[in-house]
């Protein structure tokens, strides 16, 4: 891929449902308002740095099918490249925000020191990138997985120097999304599990686990930041297990230990399925605990058991997402960033380019039918009216846990016959495929 | 549920997409011509006799949740009164066929003698209702799989006593397939599979089976019957495994005994899931073997493990089935059948209904978005122009296999760089949600 | 089955490895002192009252196999038979425990006043044979999941009167297993949980489920209940998402209602393993929070997406599961209980002994590997060593919260390359291997 | 890695089951007798080229572990290095075979010509090496989806320049087998399938598919090769869908383009699983239709999604597989592989020697035990006397198809009570167990 082929494009335009311009969003039209808010504020998308601008296409068993250099020669001169090339394409996808790891970023160097300086060098190379464009950084994070040293962990290593090491990309990184005014700051823990419990204490690393997003809380609102602190949740892979589950999961562990303050979630689609959840599972158990924060929004294929990190393509679950998203109020500090890359074979900059459009397409129609289905009011209405034997006086006693089992046993015992009401699963789902297809 | 509240409602009817009327349909308007057709010949929706008449809603925990008696006393009045309700209810919705096993149109005797004698008797009331009604059946098929004795095996017991009323049973049921008028006879092996290796001889098992499917084929042509052998696949439940497994497992089956001519494949879509694929994918495999017969239409959950034949709701598996359907050249002999219950607390006949329209629905937007998808022609342009290196001179040698590997390997030597293309998945998934969702 | 059947049998023996009488235990010696305790000591085996006494083979595909009913007319007189069969089954194969819901030990009557008169005449009856046969409960349960009440939900049913029914029967099932003398009461919420969002209320039901784990509690205490109250964990099925998903998720919702003190959990290895984790894992989880309480001890097939409840056959899984237990100090009011139901075609009183020889035997051979494993040394010495720069001075300070990044940061950049160790997996199975098989 | 940490390393000898030396054999005693043939005779233990000498334990989330240049420097001096490393590896373990790919054994050149020239050198090298160490090859394949070039397929692939380059490779692999005396030729189609069927020809593409086996054969009978061509099944990864998916599936494809007589199965255990199959249905599916060929002996666990080749652990199903081995006959041109690589932070040399002890004993725990099984004739006599009823007059005409279903309905309408018997599971798995245990 160059920066001359994607010169050659102009800007994304909306262009409407029918168009057959394939360059055009059908769906997302950034300054449409909607539910008293333009379709931007409400989507917030932001470019994953990782898979737009670094991932060539490897898998298990095959060999890049692009080439993201950009024409770089040197180590810097390759990450200046990626970094024109990126902002380039938010502004031909009219982008708002951004989103990284710190490899992603800066090259690696022969060790930390070096690698800390390169990174220095892009922070402010960056910095300008963004006032030029007029960019946001959404959120930074630190790639504590990558390394070869963090093959047995990185907060949860047994090796006290890794978790040192991490530490200082942490802060390093937290540095950065200061710098660069970023509203979040994510844990990703890709090894921050276990492949096997014959090696493992895990008592010991949860505690550290703990201990390292304790202290990088307390660094980041020592220097000033004031943006969430995120947890994204996955089950496995690439290790056997990871300790981020999954939404009930993290939401224990912070809560354990007294983290609830500072941290939301950051809510990934393919990592639900993999835990064995729906997508909206996901987002309202984070929703009823109060730590929604943003959104992962790429897809994964239930028939296949790994992350496949698709463009999102499901009206569905775009749908589902936003009326859980909408239900929350809505993104403050988070947003909705793609972590997709396109297929392996779909290995152009077009491709690149068209894949942006389809899920931010989606995305923007996930969101027109939720509002709808909002508007519509049946299905909130057959919720609302379904439980509503907990709005009697009884109902509530218990709602409010002021009544006892021997209270309630008198009251069973005079009601031994409940009504007990038909919970319409198909006249909902009939509803939902109305509102999607009704035109 | 009794016939009673069922005689309340009135004919269901098509009332366009902006209806909010729960009881009429919004997108199946049975005599609208798309296509070339109507919609209720492209779709020849046919009524399920078990799960509609007879499942009263018990899972592997729970008791029944609704009563399927419809009032009567005596078994065969109980049976008598289910094919009331199901003809009445068959009319309500315009259902043009439906489909029975043996024992849910005839209550079991105490013996094979008994049972039989209630299913003549059935199937002589049944021929009255389906002159009355003007109702075609479109397949019939033996239930070998409830009965205890049938616990390890029917065509696959190790009990030859076993495989001849297993035989008996088919007999009796191609007997009234024949007599009823129906065009397609189903197999689907509950029980032909194992639960253990460690007691199965696997060989004698799928010889039996594969004689079994002769002796009937060579039984229904005998008396005449010139419709269509159906095999369903199901890879495992309620056994560890299930002989026919997936299409090509089955295929595979039918070649090797020489069955291919009159067998052809009944494909459900739980159960392509089941086994590792997409529902699309069971029928294109079908399809290009010149196999593809009938539609089970119910819908499963993928991050569940088991048949839930919930009634189907996602709009892209059914146009991606429709589509494969109308490549085929649609419908003959087989037809679309639901086989899916209603959710167990769905328990009143309101859901029945509720549920039929829901499901009618669902595939009605699944034929109207495949017949675009195919006059759209971006997708099949696409695929067409993808394989046209096998139209030159050169890709005709591979395709007509006229070709050796040395003369390959003399061209590949001359031609060591091929432009190997883009496979531009992810647009082609947003032509998909374009016709889908453009309106 | 008849209890004449099984009075043909006399009293299980240990007859060691190598004797070839299938009605004897060949690795269980119940008097044989292992590390400190004998092997029924540790063990803790316990009857299920349900699978043993009740379950008939149904599956959702097919009708009973057995007959439960032990000659029995009346309701009455079938669950006394039940009862009688069962203690003479405990009596043969040495249980010294059972385990019961409220409707195995007596029939539902036709409303709940009537039900709770049965179920005191067999509350009487059964503690007449406690007494005669000399067994003991570990403990009791009401199965609020069966029936059609209870299809939405028990303590998360919409219906606030369906609440009430399901509190009056878990006091009433609290009050037999104080009468019984139970060490354990246990709650696994086989409808607590939803079908589909669209029509669920998380929060609500989430809120009243705490309430009747904090009610119940507080019942319990109040009459003396001294022993455990356990949650048991299961991700889904029947309902699509069952809220106690897994031990995480419990422990969780436990700390967060202020629960930990009074509930400890009651972990099923099928249900582990449905929640995509292994046995261990969930153990293990459970112990590092100290709240391991009791084991279900039946195994599942992971190739299989339901809950078999097959009688444990992988001494693998049993090794590390006693391994864990042995780890957590053994079981106190706990114990390991079958809830394991022979396959459908086995269906013999001979059956039903074989599988609990065989399911004892598994376990039997599981604590004897893992003392040995434990004995060797070999991996307990891996794990200490592999942790142990967590020992330097260095080291503590994090294990103990007790460092900032900055710190950490100015540590990783004097020792920039860490020496990370081989997490040596395969030399570790190898050891379990040998342990396991070196005879 | 480097040649000289593995020379300080003695040959492995077996010390037997109590040895406490890692580095030794404790159940593997190549040259003993059991069953009339050495246990090396049996087991035909080979290396895996690819896993043991080029993997460096990247994965999709991590960067290499391990180096496996073993001090090269040009591209051809790595490859000598990696084979004079194998070789000793192989010396060392007294391995008597070894398998590769292509690109393993020889690096790509800048063009097909280069990469040919390249092959040719190292294949010359390795047969000197084959001589001087006495080794054997067990069989070779062409990598064929690796390349950029493969991305969407190689003989399936749509572009039919990238048909012939497979094909060339495919012939220059055969080349090479054939010269290095190999008595196998593998297919496995990394990319034969497919992403997604919105871009594809399932027909044009099996067809094609085909072609390449039939030419394929010809030529490799055309040159003298006589040894077996074998397909590896596979049911998905890195594709979506491949089209070798399993066992039943891959010989329904060979049965149809009539290539039964000259290939058969190369079976992998974690591929099996991924099929939804047990390793031993995969096993015994092969071995009833006469095709079973070779074993890539790695594992999976079944609680993750992708193929993670581990190295054999499971005694169970090392047993199960040397069982169906043995009732196969044994291994004739085939042998057992380790398509295994050691976990990603399992990165010395030691490691590498401690993971193939580890497999290798696994096997021979698995032969020892399978020999056992059969000696113990308990299993095999329970499964003979079930299938008994096929012995008389009556079963015999079902097993041999000489029967109709009208006689079989009158021998029905005589018997209508079968005695169904218990297929007594549970009494299996325990001898299963008691084999296993009793030292």
């Amino acid at each position: 891929m160059t920066i001359e082929e994607l010169k050659k494009h102009s800007k994304i335009k909306y262009e409407g449902p029918k168009s057959k311009n394939e360059l055009a969003f059908k769906f997302y039209n950034p300054e449409e308002v909607i539910n008293g808010k333009t379709m931007k504020e409400h989507l917030k998308f932001a470019m994953s740095y990782w898979h737009t601008l670094c991932a060539e296409g490897t898998d298990p068993f095959g060999q890049p099918t692009s080439d993201k250099k950009f024409g770089g020669k040197t180590a810097l001169e390759i990450y200046k490249n990626k970094a024109e090339f990126g902002f380039l394409f938010m502004d031909l996808l009219d982008l708002e925000y951004f989103c990284f790891h710190d490899v992603d970023m800066a090259p690696e160097g022969k060790n930390l020191k070096e690698s800390f300086e390169n990174f220095d060098i892009m922070v402010s190379y960056i910095k300008e990138l963004q006032k030029k464009y007029n960019k946001k950084l959404l959120w930074g994070t630190a790639n504590n997985f990558t390394n070869k040293m963090f093959m047995t962990g990185a907060a949860t290593s047994p090796n006290a120097d890794v978790f040192a090491i991490a530490a200082a990309k942490i802060k390093k990184a937290i540095d950065a999304t200061y710098e660069l005014g970023g509203t979040g700051y994510v844990f990703w823990g890709g090894r921050e599990g276990y492949e096997t419990l014959l090696n493992t204490k895990m008592d010991v690393e949860l505690n550290n686990l703990a201990t390292m997003l304790k202290i990088s809380r307390d660094y980041g609102r020592k220097i000033g930041f004031k943006g969430d602190f995120y947890i994204e949740p996955k089950p496995k892979e690439p290790t056997k297990h990871q300790y981020d589950f999954d939404s009930a999961t993290t939401i224990g562990f912070l809560r354990k230990n007294d983290l609830l303050k500072d941290f939301r979630l950051n809510i990934e689609a393919n990592h639900a399925t993999l835990a064995g959840h729906t997508f909206q599972h996901e987002i309202a158990t984070a929703r009823i605990e109060g730590v929604f924060g943003s959104i992962d929004a790429n897809e994964g294929d239930l028939l296949l058991g790994w992350d496949t990190d698709q463009f999102p393509f499901n009206v569905y679950d775009a749908t589902l997402c936003m009326y859980e998203v909408l239900k929350a109020g809505g993104f403050t500090d988070g947003g909705l960033n793609f972590d997709a890359k396109t297929r392996r074979p779909s290995n152009t900059v077009e491709d690149l380019l068209l894949a942006y459009i389809h899920g931010m397409d989606t995305y923007a129609l996930g969101l027109r039918k939720a509002v709808e289905l909002i508007e519509d009011e049946r299905l909130d209405n057959f919720k609302e009216n379904r439980y509503q034997s907990f709005n009697t006086e009884f109902g509530q006693k218990i709602l409010n846990n002021k009544i006892t089992l021997e209270e309630l046993t008198e009251h069973a015992l005079k009601n031994q016959e409940p009504d007990v009401k038909s919970g319409k699963q198909e006249y909902l789902e009939m509803i939902v495929n109305q509102i999607l297809f009704r035109g």
